[in-house]
């Protein structure tokens, strides 16, 4: 962060670290600003979760800021799959309903809450975490993040329905079972990407 | 960030830039939760606002890992006064009520903005800002800080209710006005540090 | 910094954090060099003080090598308002009379000494500070910074004269005077902008 | 890294952010000399490869300087299953053999090459990675790490034989499968970690 | 780092700290390899030594990613002489023959050691260290750096053959010996440059 | 830097990077000041000028605010030697006199010029420099440093006055001489160690 501003640029015609400025001039309270995470999305996925982020590709003026902010909304028995964030650390507040969530260390060992409205859980940095709505009524959580574009690899969705495929035989080993236990996790996740 | 966690020891006996670390066995779920801003805080100050923390003081697994999270609730007219966060820049997402926003550039230029239910603002780092509930309901905000311990510098308490007193011919000058003006804000000021 | 020299090239069309860089063949040891600092400014405000910045928009060199340099000089009586540096520790050597000098903490406790020439003080990141010459004789300070544009925030006139204005509410409320009060001020310094 | 040397110190009786350092009077060459990759360790895991650090841990002269080595020996047809460095970007340098390796982006993105004796791959920071040797004979390489001490998470380790165990409800939702399949890659990796 | 990737893109017409990025949709597996450091190179220099780079100039992959590898030949004696990097760390891993190393911290004391096939060496962020093949066989070693374009700055090549050239008088004064000496020795370093 | 002031305390009985921090209560301005560069020191070493830091183990309120100062005097023709500073760029500003200085790139190119009085000069973070006053009267520069302890290794001392002694094989072959002359810059170097 070398000025007070950087707002970011898409149509600067060109790519760098992060983004570059738009000139000083075009700045207005408007790059600032964001009213995307107002509202529950609607949850159509198979896990029963949306993720809805606020970060600098919303809101320009996070460039060089180094924080966001996202919205997760669970249906009642709806999951954020296992997933790392590699450039941030995160930190839930429950916004509505209760939660399951978890991190598990290097060292492989689960840290775990059940956690409710208006309650925080912490998510180190570049560690698989989780969160689950055990309850029978929808949820939700505000998530930020120390990056202004954390980025998230969902674990399950990363090994078994990336383009293009991670090799079966790495599937069967890492997880010590067969092509045909493989080949069906692959047939449950892969149509979820279209 | 030098390994998975390193949880604040408050009582390592020792003082380091952050916070020692506890013994890895002692590490439990709890040090990554807090409950502190579930609920609204009772506002009795002056201004009409009240911030609450949610940062390694209160949350020692954030220790290292560069984010935290606070809560300000405002009575209608209330104010958080002009302040600055040395080590942070904040985005904050209103949970209830209405807010005019701004913040205030190195150029002396603000840029200011009313923000809503589930809407989000951004503080760029170091900035002077302040938001002001003008309408007749109370509101809330959720902050993010990328920082652990962002440190909140209030101008008005820092320039006229320090301790030992700033001198009056540094703030006569600095405001153009007499001592009787100077005198006038500290005395409004001062009662308010106890 | 990701390579030895990146000297700034406000030509280049293209804002970035921080500056693009020249071609390589067309920097030469001008890039690098300043006399800017050299004579005592003329000191003609009405605070009786005037800051010379040597940072990386008037030393091309400097930009991503996180360093600058400044020279404040002060009348009898003059002062260099209290303000932060967004984005820097200033430490100040003083070339010529004295100076009573002082920093707020978040704390919002004051710590001042007075210094006199080729005695140093430090002005940690982000924390509002201020020099005064209550000497008889002209006086004047080298700062150095860790920063290549430090960034100055000169808190009354941030307060009191940005563009737009901040609300008078918003003031009155902070410094718990009334409209007249904050009316003063803003008529005081609002002319020293132009 | 704020002096020439901090050597780690694990018996300095306080745990910090990376390593408290020994006494300068103590640090002798050795505290800066590893020999332990110097051959192939035994590779005889569920996966037919081996791991073996020169990291902090092993080198107490890394503390904050912020790079580290390691080796990986691989029999044929073994796996060095998906993973995340959490800390650090990884390049390596095959010593021996023949290896098919690839990373996943966060945009579910596949990047896969094979790679032989003296060749090079890098697996940018914190993305899941994974090698391969496919061939018939033994393969080794050697990795380097920007960190000290850059943790590894092994993803089907991490979801299956954690402790406490990772719920069974939410790997049958991230994986889309029933609790049969789970239970029986937790069966076959559980045994592992003993 | 502030996205997955971005690799560098030596084309994009304007010079940045580090590089510009290719777009994403032109990122393959190829930019993350190298096949460079297989072989030996052919070490004809007036030391004894060569030394080959593996960063960000050669994997345009490595951009932003922090981390590089180098590969150094040593014929029979061969020297690769006293020099520092000015952006890194760097740990040598000795592929094949036995080495003197040695490092010189900035209190003027000299750690060093033989190390031999397969043995790992640290020299500290900035230090001046050398390597010698005091053996009747070559040698090489991979060197890693936490960086992606450490810089190498050859001590006695930068006093005595830099252009133009540091004046006589300041390596007399420095050395401590007369003109015919450092005459002697910028004759002797000279025609290496061409 | 994780809070406002982490002042350096020395007697904390523990070696961290940078240092452990005094308890709050003892602070004082104090810790902040110096008045140790305010007259030129006594210049009697063999190359004509005498460093003087006012760094972190001079200022110990320094610690972790990445900044630093120091003077160097310099009798008419005296030099300081070339050398590099692992930790940081220096920028100097000339107090008094008239000096030749420059600094050598990694790319082996010599940027110098002649600077006087209040004039500025850069020397980029690791990079080789140096400056000579090649005029008959005394000056003295003061340098600013963005690092709390930026280091200084300088090269002729380095190369031919450590301890233990950088064998003179890697000499000769580095500068390409034969023992003689590496013996006899040694011979006149040594005893200025004590």
């Amino acid at each position: 962060m070398l000025q007070d501003l950087c707002v970011a640029n898409p149509a600067a015609g060109i790519k760098v670290n992060g983004f570059a400025c738009k000139p000083d001039t075009n700045i207005t309270a408007e790059d600032f600003f964001f009213a995307g995470l107002a509202k529950p999305g609607i949850v159509n996925s198979s896990v029963g979760s949306l993720v809805t982020g606020a970060n600098v590709e919303k809101i320009p003026g996070l460039n060089t800021l180094g924080v966001s902010l996202g919205r997760i909304d669970y249906k009642p028995g709806g999951l954020n799959p296992p997933h790392t964030h590699p450039r941030a650390t995160e930190i839930v507040f429950v916004l509505e309903g209760e939660l399951d969530v978890g991190f598990i260390t290097t060292a492989n060992k689960l840290f775990s809450k059940s956690i409710k409205q208006g309650e925080i859980f912490v998510f180190p940095r570049g560690l698989v975490h989780f969160q689950k709505n055990n309850g029978d009524k929808p949820a939700s959580v505000l998530s930020a993040f120390n990056s202004q574009l954390p980025g998230t690899q969902s674990l399950a969705m990363t090994l078994f329905a990336a383009t293009p495929e991670v090799p079966d035989d790495v599937l069967t080993k890492a997880f010590q079972v067969g092509t045909k236990e493989v080949d069906k996790i692959k047939s449950r996740l892969a149509p979820k990407k279209s």
